[in-house]
């Protein structure tokens, strides 16, 4: 299976894009830029959400739903808001069809024709701050903090399984506030939530800061990000957090009386992260052999595989692997015995390195005898024989140095690739021939980052929040410059 | 805030409209016929979701998501989906806004005119088949076991909150199989579980049973079906499960071959349910007051009411709320305390029986004295005095008791509004006086079927599979019949 995948190093897209469908985590459906995920790709976003859920509600978030479609108008309230978001949307006109005259299937009922446009969600302040307008009257009524899971739409001319798709799945969060401080707070609050997320359910580091005007949501006052690395050298954003100021309570006319009575516009946030966090787990970690996946969002953590001659090895085999299996799920850990007759094990090995199981436990006739199994790990690919006594602590522990171990390579790999550039020369000789984060002086002008954008296609990535004061010089304009910001190509 | 629902008894659907509205559960939005569902109302459905989701996998399927749109000529490939689905349909015809040129918003741009009018899905088959087509070759890839959870659009033009709405929420289920018996026996799995659900989690007692050939859904071989009382007397469908037979195969070209070497094409089955369930679990147990419910699905189960005068009494039945919120969270119990100082206590009973929280707890200064506290119970309105010792496992029983309880009277309402009828006057009589379940003859034609409805807008609701053999008359045209089915007004 795994001699199916193009090599990382040979081209890097084509890797991906094979790994993808080999690994059975999605592909391309008969709608142009619509994935169909797969049950094994699936299984993987619901352990995102699972994870995700739980951190938004331990921070008082609670989960509502609002409708698909938004009124065509709704589009034009927010003046920023319509530029970004209006353009590249599906237009839904009509709601009947009817049997073709001809006898050719069916045809979209012209009589059927909607009195004003309705727009298929590309993300839902809109709809959302419309339906604050009558929830919010008072302070009291303050905080709002909801979150959504939902599909939105975003026609996009060029795409990819999981990076950029037309449809694709996400959670929104849209949060009201009675004052600018408590807003920019939960804006910060959940950048790190994300960044949590990311660090110790991904095992992929991440680097926290402000998006410049240029790159900022269409309607933000500010956009936090979270920006990682991926194994190419090119950059990817993985969540961003918007602090929205009163823009949409202007637009939509949601005020309310604060505790002194005087009316004012509410303050709100918005933060989402999307299916695109698949795609960010895939390429951060995996290798020619397939996808190596951190033990916290495995499907499977443990797969458990016998090796055997005879039917009778393998009654006696299976009797011993379904302890084993009984006794690592009632220490919490997801496995599975495949027990398949007509494959051979070096058939099965190969597919769970290319599924990314985190550990596979081989069990043989001579294991039996011993008392012992192998173990091999996804991450390094290292073998080791050990006793089955306390195994379920042993692994529980390995899973854990697992997840550890690929954050601190992802980590190391980071360090490796980010590089403090002071030249002009020095910056397009990095992003021509390697790519990795580049910590470079700006003046602090749109001109000068779309210049250095059509230049060398690198974007500023971030403001990381940690970038200390230094005085320094534009790396494209010669000016002074205060802070190092963050540039890459990017997905 | 009770005193505003209208009485069940004075107007049915204004009270059902009042309490979806009043206990914060949804509400309409600015989209025709698509509604807002609330945090209140989404944590239940949330608790449904879990609930069925865990029978789901228990049941060997896995999730998977397909896309949003499907391809207009999908819908002509199977003859009777076409008429019974293509018809009311949200139909997306252009990708694109751009600026009015009269400077008055957006307007869709006429260029950007899909050359194939994208559906929204009314209901996945069509698109689940065609991606199936190229999962399947040999009885290897056999079954395919996936269920989907996602929005759908049926455009409707009388809509209800929860009941009937044009975007709803539901799962579907889409099995492949290598024969008949499988599926057909995948078909029952899961009107059963669509039934202990119900029973269970819902503590709604329902009746399973085929659908007549009128009621099957569109490209159907078989629909079976679970079917409840409200307490209007009106029946409500609340899931069905449909054998597909090869019709979707054939329509999408999906064969496979078998253990013997011949080709054949694959059998199917599909399943849902939807936020439907929501208005029935309200409409089933509620009341005057508000909602009533069932514990296992409750947001929150328990709720803690400090009755006291001056700070210090507060802050003392504070610390002894909070052992008691933490003792009964480590059983597993979901409880808030309600320590809000600027709500009189009776406001606060009013709003919990409002929002059905199952049991409320009120502790008052004499209660720490003599170490005891009120429990209330919701679905009988009972209040006792008990000892603080030993109280999560006295709260634990009582839910369950409460569980029990309720559909225990549900049953009994059930049984008290279902009539076994053998004449027309009779038939009559009920429908139009008190409503209920009627178990009547029925000699089997479609027309007869129809013309009952035309006469009394009762229809079929199934017939039972426990429907005993029995020998009898059509009740309406007098010819002979060997089986009662179930006949009722419905939602």
């Amino acid at each position: 299976m795994a001699k199916f995948l193009t090599d990382r190093e040979d081209n890097y897209a084509q890797w991906y894009n094979d790994l993808v469908i080999k690994a059975d985590l999605a592909e391309n459906s008969a709608v142009r830029g619509c994935m169909v995920i797969k049950p094994y790709g699936y299984a993987i976003w619901e352990n995102i959400q699972a994870g995700l859920d739980r951190m938004f509600k331990a921070t008082g978030h609670v989960n509502a739903y609002f409708p698909l479609f938004i009124p065509k108008s709704f589009f034009s309230r927010e003046a920023a808001h319509v530029e970004g978001f209006a353009k590249e949307c599906a237009v839904v006109t009509h709601y009947r069809l009817k049997n073709d005259e001809n006898g050719k299937g069916v045809v979209v009922d012209p009589s059927a024709k909607l009195e004003e446009e309705l727009i298929i969600r590309p993300t839902s302040e809109t709809i959302i701050w419309n339906s604050y307008k009558n929830w919010i009257q008072s302070y009291r009524d303050l905080p709002i903090l909801i979150n959504q899971w939902a599909n939105v739409v975003r026609w996009e001319m060029r795409t990819r399984l999981f990076l950029r798709t037309s449809e694709f799945l996400w959670q929104e969060g849209h949060t009201a506030h009675a004052t600018s401080q408590e807003a920019v707070e939960e804006t910060e609050r959940m950048i790190n939530v994300y960044a949590d997320f990311a660090e110790k359910y991904m095992a992929l580091p991440v680097i926290r800061g402000y998006k410049t005007e240029n790159e900022r949501f269409a309607g933000a006052i500010d956009t936090y990000t979270i920006e990682a690395l991926m194994q190419d050298g090119k950059a990817l954003q993985a969540g961003t957090s918007h602090f929205l100021g009163q823009n949409f309570a202007k637009a939509f006319d949601v005020q309310f009386t604060d505790k002194t009575g005087k009316l004012d516009y509410v303050w709100a946030t918005s933060w989402g992260v999307s299916t695109r966090m698949v795609g960010a787990l895939i390429m951060a970690h995996s290798d020619n052999k397939g996808l190596v996946l951190p033990p916290r969002l495995a499907p499977t953590q443990i797969v458990i595989v016998p090796i055997f001659k005879t039917e009778e090895q393998l009654q006696l085999i299976s009797a011993k692997a379904r302890t084993i299996m009984a006794s690592l799920q009632q220490a919490g850990i997801s496995v599975k015995f495949d027990d398949r007759d007509n494959l051979k094990p070096g058939f099965k090995f190969a597919d769970y390195e290319l599924k990314g199981v985190p550990v596979r436990i081989a069990i043989g006739p001579r294991d039996i005898e011993n008392n012992t199994v192998e173990i091999a790990r996804r991450d390094t690919l290292e073998k080791e024989t050990v006793s089955t006594e306390g195994l379920p602590e042993r692994i529980k522990d390995l899973l854990e140095e697992i997840q550890a171990n690929m954050f601190k390579k992802a980590l190391k790999f980071r360090a490796d690739n980010t590089f403090r550039i002071d030249t002009w020369n020095e910056f397009l000789e990095i992003i021509e021939k390697q790519g990795g984060f580049i910590l470079a002086h700006w003046d602090g002008t749109a001109e000068t980052e779309e210049k250095i954008k059509e230049e060398t296609k690198a974007t500023i990535r971030c403001i990381p929040f940690d970038s200390p004061e230094e005085e320094g010089r534009c790396i494209y304009s010669g000016k002074p410059s205060k802070k190092r910001v963050l540039f890459a190509r990017s997905y």
